[in-house]
């Protein structure tokens, strides 16, 4: 099957929007990007091996290949728009084209997302997507604006997917959608707008993420072990101390980890609930430079380690 | 070295432009679209063994890998404005990243592209790049405006890259210079606004690329063999049979292949002139629905085959 057969299946697929003044089939896509608004660009690749393990279900792989560019979209406050596709394909599988696009248009069709551009290519697995999102810029919530004093938040639940990837966890259902079938939390990114400091997503785990966040904003942290947000699912298959290093340094949950100011929580609390996205304040920004974890007793806790990367550790 | 060292490493030598409001450092970029302008996006890979040869210079990699996504705004008259940038790489080897980055960033200073985002991550060498240009979405110069009567020109000289990929031209330094670091015709592309009417740029062979032209606008074509532009290097090393194949067929000489009317011919002229550019008409558009070469004497002539396509072909 030519490059052009596998062009001609996608395009058949991707989803429109009137915005798109030229899609899928010229030498670039003409998009209209609406005034005052600001173009949010972000782009995530996926590798066999290190971001899915090779037996991931083909429409899996579709879903959070796009679900984990949207999540850097929902840290930023944007709504997305357009994505591109670069597609390298070790062969001419039909098939799992077909089931790939099943979980890729999916997620783009809940969030009207409207595949633009892209090419397909011979090579080893990988997955290369460009999202595109509209932000006015004042309301973009970036990684600098956290403050001293600010609470810091995260959405939905902490170490599930890393736990989908352990011996223990991966048996479980629930577990394995969260690892594979990532939520990416857009409308709660776009609920912040104007109520949040800064915001970030947890792809590389939170302790991680989290200190990207005081690097920018040059400030320290204090995270309650006891306050991170625990699914029943992770609760019943792993001990405290199990879970502890999962939710704090596990990778690839894509929740969104966020500051703002102690006055504004009612009205967070508010904002979430009519987006129906779960929140939980597991910490305060300081000015100690520093990101500790406290015990159940407000001790200095030691994490077991800082963080997944890919380069370091290979595999996920 | 894990992926943040990486990252920075980039950062650190990333060009910057007044429109990007925040670049490489956040979840996304956010970026300025002028008003009256759309965006043009496009997006493409190259693969180690697939695109360019494994003993590829990185320096060149890197040219080749911007370049290749310039041709396609070139081809839209967009006028390229910001990048993104996603490496996969065997492992952690920062004297071949800081060598492509010196490709890469040369060509980019050349366009005034910023390179605003991205990722690093392990796997088989791999790059995806996607391209962001401006151009008022009227002067767009797409596939489907092809009309009978007009003329069909090339800019520069055709052939040369695969040639400097075959064995009697490989040691010729002026084609593997067309090889490895082809010339995005922007200059050319923005000249010919309002004075083409179709474009595409040549990235898989003249024939094939041309094609993709005729079946958009619904039109036919006669291209003259003896017409082809041909640089003093391919005439030295090929003889006429030759390099008549690698003229029609061959890829990546990311020239660009335009139609317009006869009337503009004395404007298109002095058009590119000025901008510094060659460029031949080789044939024109017709009814016919079908794409034909003639031979010395208007006598059709069959062409040797059909085009490059990664899938069916394997490696370039």
């Amino acid at each position: 099957m030519p490059e052009f057969d596998l062009i001609a299946r996608i395009r058949a697929r991707a989803t429109q929007r009137a915005d798109v003044a030229l899609g899928i089939g010229d030498d670039a896509a003409l998009l209209r990007v609406p005034a005052g608004q600001a173009l949010a660009v972000s782009c995530d690749t996926l590798n066999v091996g290190v971001h899915f393990p090779p037996d991931t279900a083909p429409a899996d792989v579709g879903w959070k290949a796009l679900a984990v560019n949207l999540s850097d979209l929902a840290a930023m406050a944007a709504q997305p728009a357009w994505c591109t596709l670069s597609l390298s394909l070790p062969s001419d599988d039909a098939a799992w084209l077909d089931a790939f696009l099943d979980g890729f248009l999916a997620l783009a069709a809940q969030h009207d997302v409207a595949l633009v551009g892209g090419d397909t290519t011979r090579g080893p697995l990988s997955i290369c997507v460009t999202v595109h999102g509209l932000v006015p810029e004042a309301q973009a919530l970036r990684r600098d604006g956290a403050r001293v004093g600010d609470e810091i938040w995260v959405t939905g639940t902490l170490g599930d997917a890393a736990a989908g990837l352990a011996a223990a966890g991966s048996g479980n259902a629930f577990l394995r959608q969260r690892l594979n079938r990532p939520t990416p939390r857009v409308a709660a990114g776009l609920a912040l707008r104007g109520l949040a400091h800064a915001a970030i997503d947890i792809s590389d785990g939170l302790l991680a993420d989290l200190g990207h966040v005081l690097q920018a904003s040059g400030v320290g942290a204090r995270v309650r072990r006891e306050a991170l947000p625990t699914s029943p699912a992770l609760a019943a298959c792993f001990s405290d101390a199990a879970r502890w290093p999962l939710q704090l340094a596990g990778g690839d949950d894509y929740e969104l980890c966020f500051t703002a100011a102690p006055a504004q929580h009612a009205a967070i609390a508010a904002a979430l609930a009519a987006s129906a996205t779960d929140a939980t304040v597991i910490g305060e920004i300081d000015d100690s430079h520093t990101l500790g974890v406290l015990d159940a007793h407000g001790r200095p806790w030691a994490p077991p380690r800082s963080g997944y990367q890919h380069f370091r550790d290979g595999s996920a």
